[in-house]
């Protein structure tokens, strides 16, 4: 029983939930409204938004509440986090992803592996992907240099208006993108078009990255003298 | 006049008023929203969640804020409250629920007491009663171990995201469940049903329990060296 | 110019962008819902609770933010303002809600004053606006006490539950309830229903302020020995 | 690499976002609503508001976050920022702001620019974005005084009750009123209605900072005594 084995039991419950909200809801919410998707995307924006709130809240002080290889592998680049920890965060992530999908098909009595159908291909639907995951990688690492209490609200709200601003409707997330794969529900893709989603949301990572750089002030030579003085 | 008294009289209004919302907000959500139910969940998730914000706000202070029989007797199990405060909790908990569907009735000019009839019956309905109790309990867990002075937001944003992911709309609450046995609208369950759904709740809160020992860090032999120092 | 003078003008701008939201959103909701009466409520409710979250906010430091005379009232039976201020914040109030349903129509390009033709009589409804008053006054008494930092939340957390729970959608607020007679639209009353509003108003207002007495631990003689050791 | 340059990042970042946020989100909320214009607004609206929150709480800490001309004018009027910043400022959320429109209309698949069709003219449209910019800046010239902590949520909140309670959808930015010119979504303004709105967007302005006078008791002497004594 170690930290890391603590901060991995985090990250698989924070993944599974999230993953069984973002299918769960989804379904509910197509079965509900009657034809109107605008309603069930509220629903599902509005539950993905709520849950990432209360996970990140009380996962965020075991594990950080990465929930997503991206953020784990920003965190690396940073030396946030060590490779072999990264590799183990990132594995559990992948797992607990696909067993929140099997868990919300399992609560809603359908097929528990469904390889996915919803097309979701072409250039504005990578672009979309990019900009979402930009976005996502800029509120967390601004927000934890000023708002660092605030991190699981600023990342719930900046996700519910992802879900409306993107024509994909941000996945934002490659476990989270790979695991959507196998449901046939609102929520799903078809396998063939993750890769290009995955390889936009690292792209679109990158330049969040240096992105930040400025705004973080780290391009700055003037802010040494505050401690010359 | 006692301190147990006064905990008494919040546990009361506090679960009075959150199920005359859970009752109200589905027999007006359903009233207007002209046969599309995902637009009455989402007025019923949404009313139910402000409901919990400001009733756990106001009266959490005083009683701790439990409405809900699974939270006490997790409460107690874990030794915050004794075993005659925890029984007089529950039966305030039971009379208050059944009250507050008779007062939102009331307010609707309905028949006071009407036997459910909305069928919630099968293993995909029990499970969903697992999850959505295991989760509330993980999250007042941690969220009493990490986020003490959020969790009126915490307990709210869950049950939203709960109430749309899993297939039960998340009672996650025997005396809820119980009470809401007693309606026939949107809100309503079976009084057959009430069994399982109990039953699912406290073995989810009972798995709640578990999987925090970990994330609490309760096994870890490695936390006592930091006072060593 | 005086203090007295400031408390006013934030009274009275209060009310009067609190009206104009409360009728204007309900205009905007009916216009673009289609006969979804649901979405228009889920419209005037968001809109009412997000004004209030910022009125209460900005102006609240200025004057308490009461915006209502039940609240004014309450207040001064407590004896936290004056006989002579109270009577200024209550007319000051009547006033700005009246002008502030008249901004709303002028917004919408309607005629500026129309009789409501809304039907809202019967006791169920009475009873709805005592048991919503009821439920206001008694998160302000609360909140101010354990958690005046977040009173603007509270408030309108309780106030977006309120719209839905209730049968009359809470109107809970006597120059709000006056005002509203002076409108056809979605958010109307009729001028003959308003005199039960407003009496039911202040009935629920008048028990919260007995149900806080045990909640405050007003009525316990075991809070003093805490300032004798 | 100066301090205005990061600045201007900032304000470059969060007004592209914001704009391709109001566009996007109307975008799809039309594309999925069916015909309900309301669930269109209620999504429009609640994307732009979490939007908001996430930009202004990771962004404020750099440049203010304005992302407004009206909210940067204002600030020079008061002497917060210089003239030769304000016109940097100003200047960089006119280009971000049209890039943003280009960045939704990309990632939705669509003409890049598109000249405006949606009418909104008339002596109630131009009331409602007085009344929209009025609050608005009441908003922020209140707010960071009394709540200076809560801005984003403040302005957020307020925004979205504006969308709602104004004929006008609450515009309440030049900016944005000028980049929305060159699309014909859901978002969309004829250029020819531009400059009526941008003329009542800065009397709104004006008059937030007359009202503002009393309420932050500039206007008082009282208040000089407290450093007296």
């Amino acid at each position: 029983m170690t930290p890391l084995f603590r901060k991995l039991v985090a990250e698989f419950l924070g993944t599974l939930i999230l993953l069984a909200t973002v299918v769960g809801s989804g379904v509910m919410g197509i079965a509900l409204s009657k034809g109107n998707d605008g309603v069930a995307l509220l629903a599902n924006a509005g539950a993905t938004a709520a849950a990432l709130y209360s996970l990140i809240s009380i996962l965020g002080p075991v594990s950080g509440a990465h929930f997503n290889p991206a953020v784990t592998l920003v965190a690396r680049l940073r030396g946030e986090i060590g490779g072999y920890d990264a590799a183990l965060y990132i594995a559990t992530q992948l797992v607990a992803a696909i067993l929140g999908v099997l868990l919300a098909h399992a609560m809603f009595d359908l097929p528990l592996v469904q390889p996915g159908t919803h097309v979701r291909a072409g250039a504005a639907q990578a672009l979309s992907e990019g900009v979402a995951t930009f976005g996502l990688l800029l509120t967390i690492l601004l927000g934890k240099r000023f708002r660092a209490d605030s991190m699981a609200a600023l990342v719930a709200s900046y996700i519910f208006a992802a879900y409306w601003f993107t024509a994909s409707t941000s996945f934002a997330n490659p476990a989270v993108t790979l695991a959507r794969s196998l449901t046939q529900t609102f929520a799903g893709i078809r396998p063939e078009d993750v890769a290009v989603f995955v390889a936009a949301q690292l792209v679109g990572a990158a330049a969040a990255c240096v992105a930040a750089l400025p705004l973080l002030g780290a391009l700055e030579t003037s802010r040494r003298p505050e401690s010359v003085h």
